[in-house]
């Protein structure tokens, strides 16, 4: 019997950072969590824990970083990932995830929460190398019309007719890798997000995977520092309510949304020489 | 033993509706949740079901309702509401409520879903007289400074010390009562909003109830056709994080935002010479 | 512009608690908010809260009164209310609301937490009365045959059919005011459980506003000290599935099990002769 | 620009499976969820649909086949995704993910729905080699004693005290490879998940990793048939309270069930000699 990949950490930590140095304030609201991997056989082993950097000192040091500022969500999780692995020689592998939660400017010091996705990051650092993927989750988008869905298998099992004009509409999970582990993580994150929206929107669809690709293919064209896109699309279903019984038409205006089940569509595009992706996607190969 | 105050209907109808009128689709996606009450007691006492429309025709019917257009959430729960009423000799009573889910426009048929709180209606009818109560519900907002708690009691129980200057963060869960069961609806709303929004901004706050009173009086104040507001605002608390082990200051910067529990404020301000509830609230005196 | 009802507290404090007294610890989990009313015009309308009790101080005392042990999770909600009205010439009215946790036990000091319904207790008290309201939540129930519905109105809207045998599920929320502050909690809530669930498992069921008053019955006849018992019951609908397209046929078993929308049926039963319910279902009258 | 690994297919279809042959129904509730992998460049560059299995089929499958009844879920997941594979030139690879939900008898056609972890069930089958992982999640477990924290690294971020004798609470997700796709599949849940349960009562924790490394080898001790153990344990802290403000101690009675942050433990048990993983634990390699 053997222990084989292992990690540990400090998960969703939240924390809201306060930048107060002029009067109109700066709000950065994070969830951040850590995952550590490295020389822990031990403490699986025999419960000894001389190896083990506690996950109250993580979060701890998650706030003390805050301290200094937080600046962009890659950078911090850069600067978090290093911290622990460069000074804990037990320590071999940090991940560093962060959920960026947004806020609308009310005031100098007021704000709304709005949601129309999350803003994430994911840093990884093996003491040599580090791997930055960004991201977006749960952005909703919908498109009335210009997606079909026809010409696909039928078995026996097949009732569903093909559909020439369709509501589509998904909850875009996007995660891009970065060639670098320097880029201008703003701007980045702009491009790409509105990289994957403009395609959504641009492409007449045939189906949520031709979309997916036209997704990912869009933000490698529109940012060459990143080389790979990973998007995980459910297909929220929106239903045309039969309303015949009641002797009325129903041309593509009355909709059920329906929760589950769901198609889920998931699918990667890489640039031509991606670099190997390493560590990016996880602690452990 | 005997049969008290009961009702039924169908809960979270999910409606998306589309116009295609023009190239230019207009969305609107809603929840609708339907409860009847009337001469019902056969039902309860011997399974007689003569008197009950079946909740799934009570989906039906928002269904084909819904095909002649939505418009504002009020009319439309006032056109279903009395339509159960006053077409079923045994319902006495109907209340609809609403949830209104937002999306942004990206394209002549495009959008995105935004979450910065949830526009609702609630309609009740009882073959004479209707109510409507407005409301938004998860509009979470926050000032970073403009806030302090002091001077509270001190008994044997209590730890806290007087906060100066505090984070206050609340989801603000609001209802109004209108005067009539006619109103500018679409106006009506976005003047109580910002109402809300701008009286929870513009206090300097010295309780979360100071703030509670300040936002209702504000939307009796900006619309005459409100007569009653209600408001239910969660304390979200946001624990300034003591970096002094770290030999770090914290003026004001670095937070925990904590889940539970949490501190819960409810009240009520009300027109001068506001007339009667009735069914407003509830399906049952 | 008056100040109506109001109220305020701390919600969902999470207390567990371990009684150490003997090797075989016994664990009570209870989530338990408070929520009071009184004299606190001052702080809503000057922001003077020299009449507030903190929800922090509340917070402490949930802890500190726990140390004591907690018994029964009426007796602790009655000797919290009672605390805060009792010391506090402020405070008019407490009200506490617990949900409680259930954990079967594994070994001396070992519990696995299992999910069958949720033990809930809201006591109220206005300085000189009590009320105590039992209840279960989210106790979710199945009848696979002897349910039926049928003979119901049929209007245009109406496209359901008879249904002789179906699924009958429902996820229980029952809670049921005493007629006087003290009983034997425990006993109490065991028997009127098993009352609930016998009737539901004993009802033929022709609707289920039928099981519903069954249920609220047999809590009635079972446990005299309880003189009213509300029902909230969704109906979890499980549709079966036509299977003819695949040439099989489908005798009442394969259901697709739905989440919404759900039919939702609500009623009261009440003993000949209930006392007036006063505060006993929320903290204003 | 290069379409990578890629996969589709319906989620969370619920299936509720009533066996009528005699008076004592019995119940089986599922959500089953299919992915499909193959030869699916075209419709994501150019929208043919032509060696797309619809994701509606894969549902109408999932409910054709639980026609002839269901069995253990493993055997009908391996069932399914042989199905896809098999009938289906253009679908390389096929994974089923299900959850079982529990039922308690009630009587012959009655039950109560009972939570204490959901059995889980991953089968991948690539059209010559089929991977089963049975699982648990979501069981929550809690030692009141018998568990440490000490002895770990201290650095200029650790505020952390050593703890002797501390609540240890965690909801075990587990999921274990089998060493081929044929086993009594009942019998090996059942003893897995005593292994599982048995290890946490009765290791005297040193920390979260000792536990999991004692669960997950208790496994395999138990069931050689199982070749490798995946755990991820999220340490549900409770923080003791300091009551001494009240005047009280609290010799480890009366604790604060915090939410987040969380710890969160993962870790792998290997079988000496386990055969690789291949698509055990994904569809693409």
């Amino acid at each position: 019997m053997v222990l084989g990949a292992n990690n540990y950490g400090k998960a969703e930590v939240r924390l809201v950072h306060v930048r107060r140095a002029t009067p109109t304030h700066e709000l950065t609201d994070l969830t951040v969590s850590v995952a550590l991997a490295g020389d822990l056989a031990e403490t699986h082993l025999t419960g000894d824990n001389a190896n083990v950097l506690p996950t109250d000192t993580q979060k701890n040091t998650v706030y003390a970083f805050a301290r200094a500022g937080i600046g962009e969500v890659e950078a911090f999780g850069l600067a978090l990932a290093r911290h622990f692995v460069d000074s804990q020689p037990t320590i071999g592998t940090a991940r560093i995830d962060v959920e960026q939660h947004d806020w609308r400017r009310l005031g100098p010091h007021s704000f709304a929460r709005v949601g129309e996705g999350t803003r994430t990051a994911a840093v990884t650092y093996d003491g040599s190398q580090a791997w930055v993927v960004s991201g977006v989750s749960d952005l909703v988008l919908m498109n009335t019309t210009d997606s079909a869905f026809t010409g696909f298998i039928r078995d026996p099992y097949t009732t569903l007719a093909d559909a020439d004009d369709r509501i589509l509409a998904t909850a875009v999970n996007a995660a891009w890798r970065h060639r670098r582990s320097e880029a201008d993580w703003a701007a980045s994150y702009a491009g790409a997000r509105t990289a994957l929206t403009e395609a959504f929107v641009g492409t007449r669809s045939l189906s949520l995977q031709q979309t997916l690709y036209a997704m990912g293919s869009a933000v490698l064209e529109a940012r060459p520092e990143v080389v790979e896109v990973r998007l995980s699309l459910p297909n929220r279903h929106h239903f045309l309510v039969d309303l015949t019984p009641f002797e009325l038409d129903n041309p593509g205006e009355v909709f059920y949304a329906a929760d589950r089940p769901y198609g889920l569509i998931e699918g990667t595009v890489l640039a031509d020489g991606a670099p190997p992706a390493g560590l990016a996607w996880a602690l452990a190969r």
